[in-house]
């Protein structure tokens, strides 16, 4: 992968001097469910203990921040918020106790965090920190409950604005935990690294650390949005003999095919259950299934796809319904395994950097590029989010 | 382990001659769901191409036993039939194309055979065989779609006798597939490894093959059974730290405690649910739980049980009814897992005849013996049935 920052690295010092001060910048304020996000002059505040202050440079929109913005789940309501999780940026100050990060460092913000003390980061089994997981009920930040983002509404007066997901990248500056903060090496390019914020370290963590796909193996990805090719990348780059994309939309295929599906089936026209098609194309079913798309009647076909006696489903798809999943106990003693993954197994401070200089020297040849669809301004940021909704973009980058 | 036998060595030598030829002897039939079984003189027919006839010696009921005699399966209703699977003896006489086995030969016989040559035998991942999986459906022998067994009815009529789960154990003599029939060591007393058919060999490799339960971890069981035991034994013997064991029978808490259990939880006087008693006992939950009763509020509570992040239930029990798995979704990005075993995810011939001679030299601990509660003289099955059915025995040796 070619470099091609240099630039970056001095994109503090326009703001040296404000360390211990609030900074008023742009950010993109979602005010109500599913209305246009307003452009709107916030205060971000200094960084408290444990935390650190970044310029966003590079942002974009993941599906997780269109299902908060149109509000879908009533109980994860907090507006005014700042959205987004994928992003990349440049430490401005840091925080009382702040330990490896300093001003001028590049990161990339993770959603779900690593303290690196607790008995879940202290374990192997398990990317989930027991402090900084994912809590979708959580607008504030830790250390007081209070948010580090202000606006003055439409009757003048100054409002708290909500973080997201322990990161709200929609912003020129945002407040992080260091534990939600992975220090990247300055040659990397943050106009692509960004995407190891969410859906690539998702899709290709699942392949490789959920998964552990194997050389000449069989991989059926259902769903071929962001997180599906790069699940479709991951087992590309483990040697996969044979990639099946499954969607409902023929359109995806073509991406798909570029990105290394070898058979796509288009689950509307088929005139048999997806599972069928695979059992067959397959000679028994696949070895993994991944199911990306939150709908149960595609994980039980995502389930029933793979191979029994060794067959392996993950969900990483949000599965918004209260329904159970459709599957019986004794289905179990076919062999066939399910497990979820978050953030694909990565834990994100721990292991990123080194993904990271993987891809700077060529050892792992991530493509970054496939998944940027579209590039704008960051003011453009309503049109990302309609792209995204209308299944027109993968990424859209956003440069602040 | 103390070995007693020698005397078996021999056993065959009574029937020499017999090869070949049928052999009129002794076997328990059910005639009808839920009817005491009968004592009746049945045909034995010589093993066909890749079958071995087996005298059996000793013999003993699991609750698979109790359901198929019941009948509480409609569609696996086969009558007459010859129930029992868990057993040990000597071989008869082999048939055509039979490796490995020769008559004299002290064999166990197991439900889930392996051909040794099938993809899934081949594979490392799994247990089941392609062709000599467990098949609730069949009654009858691959070769021919026909019985080796045959008894006299009332009206004096010749009728085929149905066999079971590959095995049919509740006779004198019986004939299997020779994929079903383990030669084991000489040495070892074959009173106690008829146990390894099913019960132990399901419990204890359950907690080493399935779950890799690891020294200092926790374990939670539920249901203590033969096969809840034996999951016991098994995490015992891997120096699991804490095994606890719940049941809605504390008289089971006297048994379970001699084998290893350190903590009891009457679930039917508990004050709060199962997992909440024992998340705040192992600060979190355990590492290990193990699903032994059948139920789905169990198997849920099994599930929630185990600590986020790592924790892994294994599906042990059979879930008659069709109720789906209550578990959603979403509930797998917490981390935890959940898979099924058939035999402990044990290859029986590979890998039995191994643990039987470790058992021997003692390299292995299991203890056999506190599994039979009770020993009686064959003819005495039907109380051997009562006494499982109303819950007093574990294992009932019946020697024929
Ligand atoms: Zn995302
Ligand atoms: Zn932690
Ligand atoms: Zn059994
Ligand atoms: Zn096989």
């Amino acid at each position: 992968m070619a470099t091609s920052n240099g630039s970056f690295a001095n994109a503090a010092a326009g703001v040296v001097g404000t360390r211990g001060k609030p900074i008023k910048c742009k950010a993109a304020v979602a005010w109500a469910p599913g209305e246009p996000l307003v452009i709107e002059e916030v205060e971000v505040a200094p960084p408290e203990r444990l935390e650190v202050r970044v310029k966003v440079l590079f942002t974009s929109i993941c599906h997780t921040d269109l299902s908060a913005w149109k509000g879908e789940n009533e109980l994860h309501r907090k507006f005014p918020r700042i959205l987004g999780h994928e992003a990349a940026g440049v430490v401005e100050s840091v925080g009382e106790g702040v330990d490896g990060l300093t001003p001028g460092d590049h990161i990339v913000p993770i959603f779900t965090g690593e303290c690196g003390e607790c008995v879940y980061c202290e374990s192997d089994k398990t990317n989930l920190c027991r402090t900084y997981r994912v809590d979708p009920l959580k607008g504030t930040m830790l250390s007081d409950n209070g948010t580090r983002f202000s606006v003055v509404d439409k009757s003048g007066l100054r409002q708290p604005v909500y973080h997201f997901l322990n990161t709200s990248t929609f912003t020129e500056y945002t407040v992080l935990d260091a534990a939600c903060a992975v220090k990247v090496n300055q040659k990397a390019p943050l106009e692509k690294m960004y995407l190891l914020s969410c859906g690539i370290s998702t899709g290709v963590g699942a392949a490789w650390n959920t998964a552990n796909v194997s050389a000449g193996s069989t991989v059926a990805v259902f769903g071929l949005g962001a997180v599906g090719l790069a699940v479709v990348e991951g087992a590309r780059l483990r040697g996969a003999a044979r990639i099946i994309g499954v969607d409902i939309n023929p359109k995806k295929f073509t991406k798909g095919k570029e990105m290394g599906v070898t058979d796509c089936i288009d689950s509307k026209t088929c005139d048999k259950p997806v599972h069928e098609v695979i059992g067959e194309m397959t000679n028994g079913g696949a070895d993994y299934s991944f199911e990306c798309t939150g709908f149960n009647d595609v994980l039980r076909e995502a389930f029933v796809s793979t191979h029994d006696g060794w067959g392996l489903t993950v969900v990483l798809g949000i599965h918004a319904t209260p329904e159970m999943m459709p599957l019986h106990p004794m289905e179990l003693f076919d062999g066939r395994r399910i497990t979820g993954c978050v953030f694909g197994d990565f834990k994100g401070k721990s292991q990123l950097p080194d993904l990271v200089d993987k891809c700077i020297n060529g050892e792992v040849n991530i493509n970054f590029d496939a998944f940027i669809t579209h590039k704008m301004p960051f003011s453009d940021i309503n049109k990302a989010f309609q792209l995204l909704e209308e299944g027109k973009s993968l990424r859209c980058l956003l440069s602040l």
